[in-house]
């Protein structure tokens, strides 16, 4: 059985993280190939925690090694998709970081490359995926148990992050740097999570504060409403500002209602009739029998499932997913071409609040990216007064 | 001690209501001093059930009879400022059924007329205004429990209503006959809580859905999102079509957060520290330390508070504290003046949908006013096909 050869490109605390485990043998066919980081201080770093693994300060240099079989791209969110598109080039299979670019342009640029190598696998790093409750609520979902979905809901502020974390690096938080705040560095898992599972809305329309909380330029918080087109609407609210964070999702369909509190419980709530059916057939003495005392058995049935998460147990699943599809074909659980999905809706997200009124997806990719270009500038301009 | 004669004005199923309390003695210093209605029907029902109560069917004539005190307008919405504008002209006492009206305009000259009669007392029927639960969270809000608020989140979609409620009566539903759904008919008491509680927006932008899960002209789902115009936001959600109905209020503040669960339960998180004093202090090592496996009890203190709600118990509250106010004075806990509030924000709302973008509060009344006659004369030449 083939083993993969990891290329960690960005040595930080993601690219970090992944050195450990793969070093402990905590993940399946594979091991570290090589590293690659362009700060001096990491090559310090690297000498000394592993010397056996070659260290390159420049990416291509690795690509071009032999030491690699992938990589992964744990670097600012910018490079993502040319760091994927080199690798790709190459024969070598590119693990890209969440989010899969800043805008949906140089996304598709990645996308549109890596159709021409459908045999080089191509995934994203969306670990939420491998969490088994999200996977459960997919399989609820996608079997149709709460019936056609009618309503999102989905309260998600447990990113919270002192000024501190923000004034960490100059680039981070930065319209240059980042490209955008909890919508591109936090928020990215459950936009994905939510469009994987609910599927993309049509339209949206947001209300985002930039620098609201925080002393950065770019967006500590989000509050977004969805039109998925065919009658169902939703919301999704997230910030880095709430230190005792809500994590609730509701999700009401025709047959029932399911609520995911903490990403750790799933309750589910079976209507016994569908309620178009229910609407149609009852009168408002029986609503009054079944609320005022009755019997609520009659109209549903509850399940409820905990879930125990482990961290670092999703980062090590999406690792060895990856090398499972190389070695031996396993489907993907986040295949690469997924990644601007979640783009595209952060883009909307944003553009919508640039012009102050409701968007529709897939959104003019031009504009946005003349808008982003616009903050940069603005930016420079701030720091160089 | 003196005892307030009320008039019913309308018996249909709160009037009926109000009646029963009052017959049964329920209700400290009120006793029925007449009934009024159009309908035959509810006549003999009357005669029959209340033989000693004299019955007018026509509410002028009632109030010009001697026989009441004070009168209660549980009539359609659309007729509440008409009515309380002829009792209080009379000196006689009112007490609006929710909502004040349909559209500001009309509730205006109702307060405008009330203010020049300081000496008669001018109630409205926010019931939910004497829940000790909502007494209780505008205490907390008030003295400052948890800072300056930064966000509100209310989902209330315990309204649901079969199509054979909205079949009931002609004029349900209808703009005509009731000028909204949700927003006017169900939502107002959760509206004005929360602009009791956290103050009104200055602007709203709405996702409202008319006719969409029942075959009705009027709006049967919302989706809100208000902009206080400091910073804060908040989203209000509510719906006829949840047969599993949420109802869960959560309000952030700088120093901790509030959740109401059905209206039932208070969960309040105090902070140690304000979340601004955290961010300024702590590093990502901290806030590490804290979240993985650390003692949350460093950070925050939790408290939570049940209620137990009768049902009646608050409605005769409100009557209750209405007669109070007749009598001895006692201060008012919905001052019908207040009523405007709530046919603003809901005004609003329709407004932000039908023109398709975010509206600032105080909106523009005579807009509103001629977008909902449209609505009506479309309606009406549907109607007549």
């Amino acid at each position: 059985m083939m083993t993969v050869r990891l290329g960690i490109s960005g040595i930080g605390q993601q690219g970090g993280a992944y050195a450990g485990f793969i070093s402990e043998g905590k993940v399946k066919n594979m091991v570290i190939g090589a590293i690659c980081d362009i700060d001096p201080e990491k090559k310090a770093m690297c000498a000394e925690k592993y010397p056996d693994v070659p260290f390159f300060d420049n990416y291509i240099d690795m690509l071009e090694s032999g030491k690699v079989d992938a990589v992964v791209t744990t670097v600012p969110h910018y490079l993502h998709p040319e760091m994927g598109i080199e690798a790709l080039k190459r024969d070598i299979h590119a693990l890209v970081e969440k989010p899969a670019g800043v805008y949906t342009k140089q996304v598709k640029e990645l996308n549109v490359f890596a159709a021409t190598k459908p045999d080089v696998t191509f995934g994203i790093f969306f670990n939420q995926r491998t969490n088994p409750l999200y996977q459960k609520l997919k399989e609820l979902i996608d079997s149709d148990e709460i019936g056609k979905i009618r309503r999102t809901n989905w309260i998600i502020t447990t990113w919270w992050r002192p000024q501190g974390y923000y004034d960490s690096s100059a680039w981070r938080a930065t319209w240059e740097g980042e490209g955008g705040g909890v919508l591109v560095n936090q928020a990215p898992h459950q936009i994905d999570l939510l469009q994987w599972i609910c599927g993309m809305p049509k339209k949206v329309y947001s209300n985002v504060k930039y620098g609201y909380q925080r002393n950065i330029a770019v967006e500590d918080e989000v509050t977004t409403l969805l039109d998925y087109g065919n009658g169902a609407t939703g919301v999704f609210i997230t910030a880095t500002h709430d230190v005792l964070g809500t994590d609730r999702l509701e999700i009401l369909g025709d047959k029932g209602k399911i609520i995911v509190d903490d990403s750790k419980k799933i309750t589910i709530k079976r209507l016994n009739t569908p309620e178009s059916e229910m609407s149609a057939s009852m009168s408002m003495q029986d609503v009054m029998k079944i609320f005022m005392g009755g019997d609520v058995s009659d109209v549903y049935s509850e399940e409820v499932l905990e879930f125990e998460s482990v961290w670092g147990a999703q980062h090590i699943a999406v690792l060895e997913n990856f090398a499972a599809n190389i070695v031996d074909g396993t489907p993907l659980i986040a295949p690469g071409s997924d990644g601007i999905h979640g783009v595209a809706l952060a883009n909307a997200i944003h553009l919508s609040s640039w012009l102050g009124k409701e968007v529709e997806l897939p959104i003019d990719e031009e504009l946005y990216l003349a808008e982003l270009n616009k903050k940069i500038e603005e930016e420079k301009s701030l720091v160089n007064q």
